[in-house]
């Protein structure tokens, strides 16, 4: 190894994500190759749908596949300074931005270096070799040629999203759809037959009367429903129609967002005075912060009694930066990680849910310190509750190894949800996946290494974790 | 190593815990070797005195040794579904539960795949090989073949707990008991000279106002200590009376149990109300948490006055789910650790007396985040305050060498109180102290392995972490 | 390896730091090679500028260079019952200590033992043999040969500060100095012509309204500046007039240290309210926390606009133990860490200045659990924020491994500020930064080793945390 010796050809180790001990490594290796070509479980992502709606969807331009629509690309470019209006980022007033792709992918190859030790970096570099043939490192000197290179493989009919796809392998699909979304793609998929992709109701829109724009959220609520929202009853109906329909349409969860788990049931004349004042205008300071804690609670019960798998990701501070915010909307790069408590916010619906076998429950959260403190202990005790994977910041090699560590051993491998891509940008869920199934394989090697687990353990966890965790914990046939 | 060429015996690894290295294995070796056969101090641990005050008492069968009493092993089988009435557990209502020993342990045998990468499958590994001489891993197909081996060798009189005690090396050994237990048990075992078994006064259900039955304990107070508690000042003399009968009796220690550290001294006409309300019924809504803070700095000054060294431990929110409190009562696994703050809480008993030479505070938590924040940083400062061992879900392979990782460079070894087994499950102490020494091993032996440590310090701290280091924080001769 | 073949010669291993698995351990010495004679970049510490100001300057006693200045070395020795006055540690009522220099190395030397596994340790292995030619260990048996060959050495011509400044290969050196110091040993080094000395200037004495001796600093103040501060405007005025003194100097950076790292705009009638108060001397109970929180913004907006680098220190609970305060004051070993919320706290300063380009803001806490949850998701996405290295109680080997997994994943190298040694212990410079650079080594290798990270990028990355990122960070050209 010499530091010049080798930019020659850019490749990919068939052992990334092994340990170098050989012992550990030929382990992880055969634990590796009895699960690498399992079908892929995707059961929470935010690609659009309207990609796999219509046969015909072409991926545009090489900058819109890799950079624009992928916020943990450019928001590490923005924070060394590089302007996001550089790399074409729309602009809600729209004020002009970059336009040409060729440009944009300039300035990413440029600053190529940035994501040496990151995810992005590792799912990127997959992405380039394995699926576009790339053989050179992004940079100055590349960044043409790459260009050319990829733009012309998604002019090839084996480069659309259904083409991908099939290719990835993926078994099932879901989508992330808002309460008042007409589900129009997932009809035409289902009457299609693509029967893999599936809806999940995210109600947030509607359930956090802080929403910008929750207004017309709610009119749209009643539009889609049929249902006129006039107050709490009618609310809770409408979104019990909701819930029928993703059902019909083959959903097996719902997902919530909120800033903290903080689950309560108000009593029933509260929750009226609070929509009731909403639907005025008239909200009061901390009405949307107990109205959320009492919304967790009642789709709990809702989820208990229709089956759904109801996910909750909590801990994110949205828009934390406010010129971003402005000039960009939303989901640019810039939510930082809140604290999460989750024993003393969560006992009032475990309580009275946690130990109903209809009910299903899947944690995420930002604090990697709750892991084993509180999602663990909770995970290996509550029927209901199921851990899932680490999320966003966490979904990277380490921070897989310290999500194992911290779990595992407190709520063993049958309580976890596997995997979820969790991903905006498409062309990346086989490497997200692939990151996962590695990681798995070497953690799973090096406890069997150290005589901690036997050896056809590590087989059947290594299948657990690739592929019949999620399938369990979402309740997938 | 291949998925169906391992499980026709059922083997334990002589190197479980090394690591893979050559060099690390090698070295972890020896530094077990050389500790391996050192007799076991077990300051702190809850066991029933009586198992070994009767030389003629027999463990039951099977499932009473391995599922019934161990929390950490039927709490797994209910976050999967499996129902605590069909393991045998009491109902508090005298509800029916399975008394059929081979049906409960079929049904352990039947899910043990559960316990994989798990303490307690790491544990239970150990006792069945190497206690029971098991050959076969638990399951569906071997649950009645090997529910007879074991309920054999329980009848042999190798297997008694008084011959366990012997086998597995015991030179000093503590209970748990209440402020107003009797120490019968405790009596009759001095009598017969047998002095390694040795109470520890946990004064929780008097000291906390708020514990269920607290005026009952109150009346056995007053009772056993010979001493009419009727104010404050009779229930601090009562306590004092009952510390000196445990010392008496060859207690060396206390153990406090809070949901927090807050130590606070109160003005003694507002100890005097609190416990007259208390003593009335009528407390007013924090009584009990300030009572609580008051009472740890008043037991510091009772510490530091008579020599026992004071045990804390903090973070536990007890019966988190009410259905099986209901059903069951406490210690059923229901029990999800909370954060904890150590710095600001115990900074007023720390002023008073952490440096006093008297004085002796052993501290526990169930927030691994402290470990390298507060609690290293306040060992590795005041002469008073020692580390306890990472306790309960943290008493594991992974969670041991966090603790160590986290603390040892802060508060270096000498300041740690090594390990407690503190366990209610009488025939893994072995196991545990074995998984605790094996670790030691291990990472002393990377450290080693890496140049960060001395050969001759390797050996030197492996003694320690084995057994200087409890004899010293427990001040046991 | 055996316990009794060691102790012959004190030796220290060419490969300390390094992973023992070959492969890593191969590439770790390659990349190691590759950066360990690159300059010494020192943009942070605490070593008095008078040491280097006179040229005849000789370190006195070796336990006045080992022991009496170091608070890591004889807080370890508090905690195991040493007592401070033993090893010469100055009262403040001028109450009589150990003045015999030989004395105090004794009982150093006597418990040696204790710093085994610590960074401590590991610092004065390394100068003791690298600096000091020892070949014994610290113990009863040597400590008068040692004792006698480090004294022999401080009286040699290559043993002055300046010698050992330039045998270290310092490129760059920063002090730390109240805003109210003359900076006379900086004026006579400038003029000398040692520019690679630098002031820093820390303004907590003036800014922090609950310092004791706030009034008297203030006067010092109103002297050094030239402006009389009567008010909020001329308190600003004279801190302004200070960074600029600073800058021309040489500084190019200030330092910042609180409780916590809230930071928020007062209005300015509460601003000119509150310092009227505190001229008075009739502060509120919460003026001083509230006006720190107003200056750290204010001082961001000063720092945007002439430059400096912003540093911030927080979270450490100083003098947590009264006992230690009252007899020997600050900086005494009894600081205990506190947990530290970025997120929130830290918003309305980053909104208004973290995309500014003129503005830097380099962040240091004491709270672990904040590395990968806010500091990193900060860092990597605000062109302003940059990470510091583990400070205090995690510059050690595990400390720094677990920062490098906590924060390259999300915040990549780029947004990191490389190493500062923080010492007041001058001799320890070079072992510090030796650590630093060998755990990066062995880190990157690691990387390397897995295919997480391309061969080239780890030379590359390697030198931009032993050099180029501090230089980066800190605006040094």
């Amino acid at each position: 190894m010499t530091p010049t010796a080798t930019s020659s050809t850019w490749t990919l180790s068939p052992d990334r994500c092994f340990d170098p001990d050989p012992t550990q490594r030929s382990l992880a290796r055969e634990l590796y190759a009895s699960i690498s070509g399992l079908p892929l479980i995707c059961p929470h992502g935010h690609v659009d749908p309207l990609l796999l709606a219509d046969p015909d969807t072409r991926f545009p331009s090489p900058a819109d596949l890799f950079i624009v629509p992928d916020h943990y690309v450019f928001r590490m470019l923005f924070s060394q300074g590089v302007q996001m209006e550089d790399l074409g980022i729309t602009t809600r007033d729209g004020r002009p931005v970059e336009r040409d792709g060729r440009a944009v992918w300039r300035r990413f190859a440029e600053h190529f270096a940035l994501f040496a030790g990151t995810p992005t970096g590792l799912w990127l570099k997959a992405e380039l070799i394995e699926l576009f043939g790339v053989r050179e490192r992004p940079g100055r000197d590349t960044t043409d040629r790459l260009y050319d290179q990829i733009e012309a493989r998604l002019r090839e009919r084996d480069f659309t999203p259904r083409a991908l796809f099939k290719r990835f392998n993926i078994e099932v699909f879901s989508t992330t759809d808002a309460a008042t979304d007409d589900l129009e793609p997932h009809s035409r998929l289902r009457a299609e037959g693509w029967t893999a992709v599936r809806p999940t109701l995210r109600p947030d829109g509607v359930t956090n009367l802080a929403t910008p724009g929750w207004r017309s959220n709610l009119d749209r609520l009643s539009q889609v429903s049929g249902i006129s929202v006039v107050d709490y009853a009618s609310f809770i109906r409408a979104l019990e129609q909701r819930r029928q329909t993703f059902k019909d349409l083959g959903a097996f969860a719902t997902d919530h967002a909120a800033l903290s788990p903080r689950a309560e049931k108000l009593a029933r004349s509260e929750a009226d005075a609070i929509v009731a004042r909403a639907l005025r205008g008239t909200s009061e300071p901390d009405d949307a912060e107990r109205f959320t804690a009492h919304m967790l609670h009642e789709q709990a019960r809702m989820a208990a009694e229709d089956g759904l798998v109801m996910q909750l990701h909590v801990g994110s501070y949205r828009n934390h930066n406010p010129a971003v915010f402005d000039r960009f909307g939303p989901d640019m790069g810039a939510d930082i990680p809140l604290t999460t408590e989750w024993t003393r916010n969560l006992q009032p619906l475990l309580a009275e849910f946690g130990s109903d076998p209809r009910f299903r429950l899947i944690l995420f959260c930002l604090d990697e310190s709750t892991f084993s403190r509180e999602m663990a202990p909770l995970a290996g005790h509550y029927p209901a509750v199921f851990l899932g994977p680490p999320w966003w910041f966490y979904d990277s090699v380490s921070g897989m190894e310290r999500y194992l560590e911290a779990v595992v051993e407190t709520a063993g491998v049958y309580n976890l949800a596997g995997f979820n891509d969790d991903t905006r940008a498409f062309a990346s869920i086989a490497a997200r996946h692939d990151v996962w199934r590695r990681v798995v394989s070497n953690w799973l090697a090096g406890k069997v290494a150290r005589g901690l687990l036997d050896e056809d353990d590590g087989f059947t966890l290594a299948h657990q974790l690739a592929y019949d965790c999620p399938k369990r914990a979402y309740r997938w046939p």
